[in-house]
C-alpha cells in the first residue's frame, strides 16, 4: 500500500463512489489509499509507505507484502495470471532487499469457470514458486455466484527476511543519486492489451513477468547501500518516480533518449493511445543509488539474464515540487505528472 | 488451506466448471482442493492441511494464515465485512496457538461501490484490528468494472510467533479424547442469512464475530497440550469434525442434548431449512484434548467472555471409518456426514 500524501483534490467519500480510476496506480488511487486506508489503519509500519513493510518481531527483522490480482484476460502472451501473481509478490519482497521465503494465496472463484483453466493457472503458479525456489504454504478459496466475479482473482501474502543490516526505502532518494532501470519498458501492458484488443504485430511482444529476487541479491552483493528500488508494475514508470519523488522530497530529470522501450512496444503504444512511461511492467525494477556506485551496480546488472539491457536513465535533482521531469529527444523538457485518469484497467 | 485426502469421488477437472459448492467448506471444495492445489503447490507445510501454516525461520517459530471474504450482505445484525476479515484470519493464527502481530489487507473493489461504506467497512476493520492489539500494516486495492465484481471483496493474511514450543494440530485427537465448543453455535449464520432474507425474529440475532487469541491465551496457560483446535466457520462443527476426523483417523461422538444452540437460532434453522451442526461461526472455537484436562480446560474457558457458553460436547472415539456420529436426544445415534453440496453461499 504505497500511500502518498497528496496534495490537489480530495476524494468525496461522502457522495463519492468507487471509479475504475481509483486502481490505477496514479493519483486517485494515492487519494483513496490515504484518505480511507492509511487514515484508519494508521501505524508507524504501514506508514512507510513502501510496497511491503519491514517490522522486527522478537525472532529477527522480516518483511511482509501483499497483492490482489484482477487481471484481464487471465491468460496473456508470455504469462497468466498464475505465475503473475507469485512473480509479483516476490518481487515486492524483493524490492525491500528481503529474501522471499514463503506465499500464501488465495482464490475468489466465480461460479462456472473452468476448471481446466484454474488448473493451468494454479500449475503455472507452482512452477514460477519452484523455480523462484518460494513456498505457497497456506490459502484459501471462496466462490462467488455468477456474475458477481470474473473467472478467479488471486491475492498472494509474501513474507520474506532480512539477512543483512541494508534500509533499501522510498524516502532515501538525494539530489545526485542515479538512476537504473533494469530493461525494457512496457512489455507486460502491451502484451496484455494487444491480447485483449486482438492486435498482432509484425514482432510478438510478450509479458516481462519475472521473479527479480536473485538479480536483486546480485545488486545488492555489488552495491549493499542501494537508497530506493521499486518495481514499476500499474501506472509503470512515472508513477514509481512520482512516489519516490513524493516520499523523498526530490525532484527527478530523466533523458528520454536512453529509455530502453522495444520498436515494437513504441509503435504499439502509439497504435493504442499509450505512453509507454505509464504502462505496467512486471519484470523490472528501478534503482536508486548514489553516484559514485552507479556504473558498478549497472555492470552486474547488466551480467544478470533479467537485468541484460539495464540502462541509467537519470538522476535525482533538489526540487521542492517533487516533479518528475524529461529531456525529451528533441531538447526540451516535459512533465512527467501523476497519471490522472485510468490508463489500463485490470492490467495486474 | 484445511484440504483433506478424500475418498468419494473425484473433480471432473477436464470437463467441469466451479460450482458454489466448491466454496462451501464441505466435501466438494475439500476435492478440489485436494485435486487441483495440493497437488500442485505440494510441500510439507501445505500438507500439515491446518487452516494456518507453521514454520521455522532462522529467525524463529511463526505462522501465516489467508482468507478472502466474500461475505453478502456487506452489512449484517453484529458486525460487517471489515470486522469479520480481521476476526476470521486472527482466529486462524490463533488456533495454532500463536500470537497473532501482523495482518494484511488486499481489497478487489466494485467500480461505482459507495465510498461511503468503504469507509464504514475499513474503519470497522480498524477498530477490530485496534481491540485485537493487531496491527494492519500492508496492503493494496484493485477496481473491477461494474458486473465483475461484488462491492468489495477483502484478502487479509496474518502471522503470528508461537512463543512457547505446543503442538496444536488437527491430527492430533486420540481415542478418549474429548472434544470442548467454546459456546451457542449458528449465531453468525443465522444473523446473515436472517438479513438477506428479510427475516425477523422475536428476538434479534448477532453474529458471534469476535477475536479469540484472548481467550485461546488463557486456555493454553492452563493446558498447554490441547491436542486440536480449530474455528467452526464455514461448513460449521460438522465440517470441522470431519476434517479432523480424517487428519487424526479417528471418530466422534457428539452428544445432541448438550449442544449449545440459543433457541431463537434453533427456531431460525427449522424456519430456514438448515441444520445448525452446519451453520457457520466466526467467534467459536472446537478444542480436542486428553481427558483428564477437559475439566480444568472447561472452567478457564467458562471464566472467560467468550468461553461463558462453552460445553463438553462428545469425545473421540476409535473408528476405522472416521466417522462423526451424534446420539440424538431421542436415544438414537446418526451420522454426522461431510457437507455434500452448498448449504449457505457467501457466509464469510
Amino acid at each position: 500500500m504505497s500511500g502518498i500524501k497528496r496534495r490537489g483534490a480530495l476524494v468525496d467519500v461522502k457522495r463519492g463512489c468507487v471509479e475504475l480510476s481509483h486502481g490505477s496506480g496514479g493519483r486517485a488511487m494515492m487519494q483513496l489509499i490515504d484518505q480511507v486506508f492509511l487514515s484508519a489503519f494508521d501505524n508507524e509500519l504501514l506508514a512507510q509507505k513502501n510496497d511491503q513493510a519491514c517490522f522486527n518481531t522478537e525472532q529477527g527483522r522480516m518483511v511482509m507484502t501483499t497483492d490482489s490480482y484482477v487481471i484481464s484476460p487471465l491468460f496473456f502472451p508470455g504469462g497468466d495470471i498464475g505465475c503473475l501473481a507469485v512473480h509479483g509478490t516476490i518481487n515486492d519482497i524483493a524490492m525491500s532487499g528481503a529474501k522471499p521465503l514463503y506465499l500464501s494465496a488465495s482464490f475468489i472463484l466465480e461460479e462456472g469457470f473452468s476448471l481446466m483453466d484454474l488448473q493451468k493457472i494454479v500449475q503455472s503458479m507452482a512452477a514460477a514458486a519452484r523455480d523462484a525456489n518460494v513456498k505457497i504454504i497456506t490459502g484459501d478459496t471462496k466462490v462467488v455466484e455468477r456474475g458477481k466475479g470474473d473467472g478467479v482473482f488471486i491475492t498472494t501474502t509474501g513474507i520474506g527476511v532480512l539477512a543483512q543490516p541494508i534500509n533499501i526505502s522510498a524516502d532515501r532518494a538525494k539530489p545526485g543519486d542515479k538512476v537504473i532501470i533494469s530493461g525494457y519498458l512496457g512489455d507486460h501492458g502491451v502484451a496484455v492489451m494487444s491480447k485483449r484488443e486482438n492486435l498482432s504485430f509484425f514482432a510478438p511482444v510478450e509479458s516481462d513477468t519475472a521473479a527479480l529476487h536473485e538479480l536483486v541479491a546480485t545488486m545488492i552483493a555489488a552495491v549493499p547501500d542501494i537508497h530506493c528500488m521499486r518495481d514499476p508494475t500499474r501506472g509503470g514508470l512515472a508513477s514509481v518516480l512520482n512516489e519516490i519523488a513524493e516520499q523523498s522530497q526530490v525532484g527527478f530529470m530523466i533523458e528520454e533518449n536512453t529509455l530502453p522501450i522495444r520498436e515494437v512496444v513504441a509503435g504499439a503504444c502509439e497504435l493504442l493511445g499509450l505512453d509507454p512511461l505509464y504502462v505496467a511492467n512486471e519484470g523490472k525494477l528501478v534503482a536508486i543509488c548514489k553516484s559514485a556506485d552507479a556504473e558498478i551496480l549497472l555492470a552486474v546488472m547488466q551480467k544478470h539474464p533479467l537485468g541484460k539491457h539495464a540502462a541509467l536513465i537519470g538522476e535525482v535533482v533538489a526540487d521542492a515540487n517533487c516533479f518528475v521531469q524529461m529531456q525529451t529527444s528533441f531538447g526540451g523538457k516535459r512533465m512527467v505528472d501523476w497519471l490522472a485518469g485510468e490508463q489500463l484497467p485490470r492490467i495486474c
